[in-house]
């Protein structure tokens, strides 16, 4: 569990342990899925030489029995979460604790400084998960396949009349039956709705000629595939051809753009790739992209990099990110192609 | 989008605003069930007199369709949502806001706090939706007969064999089917593995007069059901039948005791509830049930009322919660039976 990207971040930051909280990030950590993204499973405390899991009776068997390398301690009614830290805190002697601040709520936070009178520090756990193996590749990689799979079964079903939630459960169903879960749920938009980025699926029935874009993608072993296409069934209208022509080129350019730098350094900066994206799409006369062109991708569908105008991450080797330029046309359709890549020993490589 | 209940909230507290954060609570006041559960849509600030709700622009064009009596404020990179929020609260001259405290982070609170100078004070919003009107209890009804359905059909295909996985995947596109989403990740739990009370369905396989805890949910028009059964294919053993038959008496003593007080007066302690079937429980031999009993359901699995040891809610008209005693043998098997009650004219109404 303690990651030498963890060590780094303790000695970068001079801190005597991290305290770590979200689900996504707990589930990192101990390589176990089967941690509840709505209820709180499990906190983790690390230190240079030692992991903490406090965790609940609802599921501590299981835990005990999933996760070794680490003390687990079961929080009751009676000796609560905050109780079982201020004593590993105590016995640790620990002074300066990293905590996410953009995941821990007020409340939580006022009930851990009322009992632990350590110092709380916030840290941006971003680094952690931002390179990834070879073997988390992988799982992505499959997380890619079966989305794809799940989506050109599901596109062999799409005609006039069918309603754009039909879609999605069609799709979602076959990624149940490929063995996967949802990423997130999927976005199907007919014709308008498609200018709304994240459109809600909703009783929109196909007509002929209708603009169709689908975001969607599959968790596989905890890891996220995120995808969009724009089509059309029938003949799309010149405005809509040329759109959907931009945020191809769009696209292309920026993954030209990584290509080449990757033959002269190691590290290209995101920002940079957003804007050769973004400068094409407003010199084509639209307005610009109204949301970053891309962000990293693996136990979270948004993770590092993020890849925007105010980016400051660097892209480098064993990342893996989405490049999806779109555009948007209020009140008439909207276009967004989206594909996942990595960075491989001084190459881009396309998993979608 | 100004329910009584909000208006009520902000006179006993005295707040001159309160910022609504969290995606179920902005489901509930704006009736429209297209915010994301994990990425912040929409933020929602309700004076006496007037509502505020602030989007992005992913998501923006929606909202402002089918959204209506708010005033709809959409936040760009330029001018994020602190600075949109603070415009308005000096606007409105807002000098207590009460806010989501268990909801919103540390980050975003700071951000908060740092560019308004109102008094922020963190309210308890579980009265908010605790009283369920009786379309609201028709959708969370027509959730019940939703996953019972699919229950029953998936039990068609269990048999020895199967894994927990696959018959989980088998319920899930039952729901998919009937039109609904899941409320919650379907807990199948063979055999030992049912003494955990959240198990993570896993690839057990299972075997001829294996124990077989389900605990399922359906979600319909943004209204949730959650129901427990446990059962076998073959024959318990006698330990098994005890603990079966225990869980059963000890639910059935809570439903006696909810009725009986409900001849006598409009309100009913939810400690007294969780006592009566917990000592049952305690005295037959059994150490405790390490949940609560119950807890009420909506628009999210979890909400207001508490049926638990410490809980000061009190049961009345219009309230929906579960009654779901469990007895777990770590290392052998649990059981649990979960069901669903409404408080309709002085009368408990079973809902599953």
């Amino acid at each position: 569990m303690l990651t030498s990207s963890v060590l780094d971040l303790l000695k970068k930051r001079q801190l005597d342990a991290i305290l770590f909280s979200s689900p996504k990030q707990i589930i990192y950590l101990t390589s176990y899925g089967g941690i509840s993204q709505t209820e709180r499973d499990a906190f983790i405390l690390a230190t240079e030489k030692k992991c903490y899991i406090f965790t609940n009776q609802l599921v501590s068997a299981e835990i005990k029995e999933k996760i070794k390398g680490a003390t687990i301690l079961e929080h009751t009614r009676s000796k609560p979460f905050a109780k079982n830290l201020a004593d590993v805190i105590k016995n640790e002697k620990i002074e300066k604790v990293g905590f996410e601040s953009n995941n821990l709520t007020v409340t939580e936070y006022l009930t851990l400084t009322e009992n632990i009178s350590s110092r709380f520090i916030s840290v941006d756990l971003s680094t952690i998960r931002v390179i990834k193996s070879e073997s988390e590749i992988e799982q992505i990689k499959k997380a890619c396949d079966i989305a794809k799979k799940a989506y050109n079964l599901t596109c062999e079903k799409i005609k006039p009349g069918i309603t754009e939630k039909e879609v999605a459960s069609i799709f979602e169903i076959y990624i149940l039956k490929l063995g996967a879960s949802l990423s997130f749920p999927t976005i199907v938009a007919f014709g308008k709705n498609a200018a709304t980025p994240h459109h809600h699926s909703d009783e929109t029935k196909l007509k002929t000629n209708d603009i169709i874009l689908m975001d969607f993608g599959a968790e596989y072993n905890s890891y996220c595939s995120d995808i969009t296409r724009t089509f059309f069934i029938g003949k799309p209208l010149p405005e809509q051809k040329k759109a959907l022509e931009v945020v191809q080129t769009s696209q292309k350019l920026a993954v030209e753009f990584i290509e080449n730098a990757l033959k002269e350094k190691n590290e290209i900066s995101a920002s940079e790739v957003d804007d050769i994206a973004r400068e094409y799409v407003i010199e084509k006369g639209y307005s610009s992209i109204p949301h970053s062109l891309g962000h990293g991708i693996g136990i979270e569908v948004h993770e590092a990099p993020s890849i925007s105008p105010a980016s400051s991450d660097k892209l480098s080797k064993g990342m893996v990110f989405s490049i999806e330029p779109g555009i948007y046309i209020e009140g008439k359709f909207g276009v967004r192609i989206e594909d996942l890549y990595t960075i491989s020993s001084a190459k881009l490589v396309k998993l979608t």
